[in-house]
């Protein structure tokens, strides 16, 4: 009982269960064909009675269906729980929340760890190239599947971003709202340039083993390097300083090869947790769709997002060096170019791109208000109770 | 004959041989002995009568003794020979420059991939821990052994700007001039971060081995996997952009893993080809040395450079990230604080941290100018012929 209210007093969704939907087939972007295709999904609050109420979130590379509240059993809130509850920016009390595992991850989604039914083994590399758009369409396909005709918003950060960019061009006419935060149109070469190390890193390691090693050892090196080389640049050269600065570990002696600096160690520790909950092949497959990402393929970006009739909210943070507010003032750019009602913000934040998970007290004044203006227009011009 | 000629035209130094010193035993700042320890070196230009014009180059990580000039039956010029020849900025018509591989390196001089005196076999990670300061001294060692009883100037980027930064703490008598370029006084945990990925991908690596690969296969994919995160950082968002764009090589197919972007290949390319020419192990022992690395200690800066008479051009890049201008601003406030002529340049340059090897016109203006200034000063207060 004691735990039920403290998590009523964190004003949290409480417990929470992961649910699935599978249908039969995709046809993706390729051209190639994937099936059958489970989605692994969460919802928070209750649609009502217009079904008008309900919005995405879409998950970053490492993040799951786990967005809020706590499952049975386990003390971990979901990735986003600062974010999704009653009373919070995505208020739980007023909005129907959907949150589901991308196509490629490895958190109950199919991917490259699920079993081919070709063969009865896991996919491994067999399993096709997927893109954003994928990941999209089978979003679509659940929010079929609720019975929801529009959404009231996309929203996510990171490549979560790509996911609400790419819903505002392949389905302009579902979406009332969009929210992409620390993300970007495409991937700069920087960009790329560090996903390839990373997945490098992956298909060095001899476990790797092209990526058969489902049901023996795996690629834990080469996946922890990987994620290694993203914590880096997920924190910014201020927060690492405020963070660690040149603090030493155990009192450690100035002359071992590891875990001397407490930076040194931090990053051992999180590349080694990343290889209990994560699937390296997944990593290759997730990081390779974002990296492929264009959302105008080629095009400027405005043209693409013509004649849409979406709100957009874009929001950047100053020390995001991976995701570097320039891409994000270039999406709030070519929104105006286009005629959409777009507002930028830029969070003064030394996190860097973390900061889009930490900085929930000003995303939640920013998302909060530019929701309920999205939610309350239209229900007043939609003429549909609240 | 044509060669020569082109030579000349190109203000080389011409055919270059490296040379090399030993001497018997050195006291490594650890309390450590090591030896014997051979020093590879060159030399460009001539000492003057009163060997008032010697300069040290100092090199960076991956550097070597072979700074300018080539060598006979090989057309690659040395790693700063756009700064060091007749007419340049280091102007060997005047100056005579001396660069020397650095003790842990595997261009010549001891490291950990030398004969181990004890064993026969290579020292591998026998090879006891160094420093910056221990480069300095075996040095410190090339230079007595030369008959140079001060220098004109210590000048060198990146580690080399490490090394600049301790001849001045431990030899400030020695030195009458530094010029420090696109350095810091100590590692951030960011860069002791990107240094430490470096290492594990190497470590990573099963032929590693516990640095026990010497005869055998070789570390390839770790070595080449931390040379390509170290690429990434010597280049900026900006130099990439502009040299790879979103460039795809071969009309690659959008669906392969790798080698699809031009920046993926590019890496490949150097991480691979940086196998062939540099010791996995030296890269441990070389960047370990650059973290533990604090010219003052754990004090102040301006401590440390407390009446010291050399001149200090500090030089940095807008564009490095790795080498952020801040912390040259450091040196440069420290130098100043402590009563130090010292001049701080922040060159516009879009190449990231390898701006110091590429940017050499506007070095070439402020190096030239730097060096005949406390050149000439000294000639005359000294009453030396030139």
């Amino acid at each position: 009982m004691i735990a039920e209210k403290t998590i009523e007093q964190l004003n949290s969704v409480g417990v929470v269960e992961t649910q699935y939907f599978s249908f039969d087939e995709i046809t993706l972007e390729s051209g190639e064909k994937l099936g059958p295709v489970t989605v692994a999904y969460e919802t928070y609050g209750e649609l009502n009675r217009n079904k008008s109420n309900a919005i995405l979130v879409t998950h970053a590379l490492s993040g799951d269906a786990h967005a809020a509240g706590v499952h049975t059993g386990q003390n971990n809130p979901g990735w986003w729980d600062s974010m999704i509850g009653p009373g919070k920016a995505f208020n739980t009390n007023r909005y129907f929340v959907i949150c589901a595992n991308v196509l490629g991850g490895c958190k109950g989604t199919t991917g490259p760890s699920s079993r081919d039914p070709k063969t009865g083994r896991p996919y491994a590399l067999e399993f096709p190239l997927i893109t954003i758009g994928d990941m999209v369409e089978c979003q679509k396909r659940l929010i079929d599947y609720l019975g929801i005709d529009s959404l009231l918003a996309v929203a996510g950060g990171s490549m979560g971003g790509m996911q609400v960019l790419s819903w505002l061009a392949k389905y302009p006419e579902k979406v009332r709202s969009a929210l992409p935060i620390a993300t970007a149109a495409r991937h700069s070469p920087q960009q790329i340039a560090f996903d390839e190390v990373g997945r490098q890193a992956i298909m060095a390691d001899p476990y790797w083993n092209f990526g058969n090693y489902y049901g023996g050892a795996l690629p834990a090196k080469g996946l922890a390097v990987a994620r290694m080389i993203g914590h880096i640049t997920y924190m910014s050269d201020v927060s690492m300083a405020d963070k660690f600065g040149r603090q030493r570990k155990n009192n450690g002696q100035p002359f071992k090869f590891i875990d001397y600096f407490e930076v040194e160690s931090y990053l051992r520790y999180r590349g080694n947790s990343f290889v209990r909950r994560f699937d390296a092949n997944s990593y290759l497959y997730l990081t390779k769709a974002m990296d492929n990402f264009d959302v105008s393929q080629e095009r400027p970006l405005h043209d693409v997002l013509n004649g849409i009739d979406a709100k957009v909210l874009v929001i950047a943070f100053k020390s995001d060096w991976l995701y570097p507010a320039y891409q994000s003032k270039e999406i709030a750019r070519a929104c105006k170019l286009s005629g959409i009602e777009a507002t930028y913000c830029e969070i003064d934040s030394t996190y860097g791109h973390d900061a889009f998970l930490l900085e929930f007290e000003q995303e939640t004044h920013l998302v909060s208000h530019f929701l309920k203006k999205v939610f309350f227009e239209y229900e007043v011009t939609g003429s549909y109770d609240v």
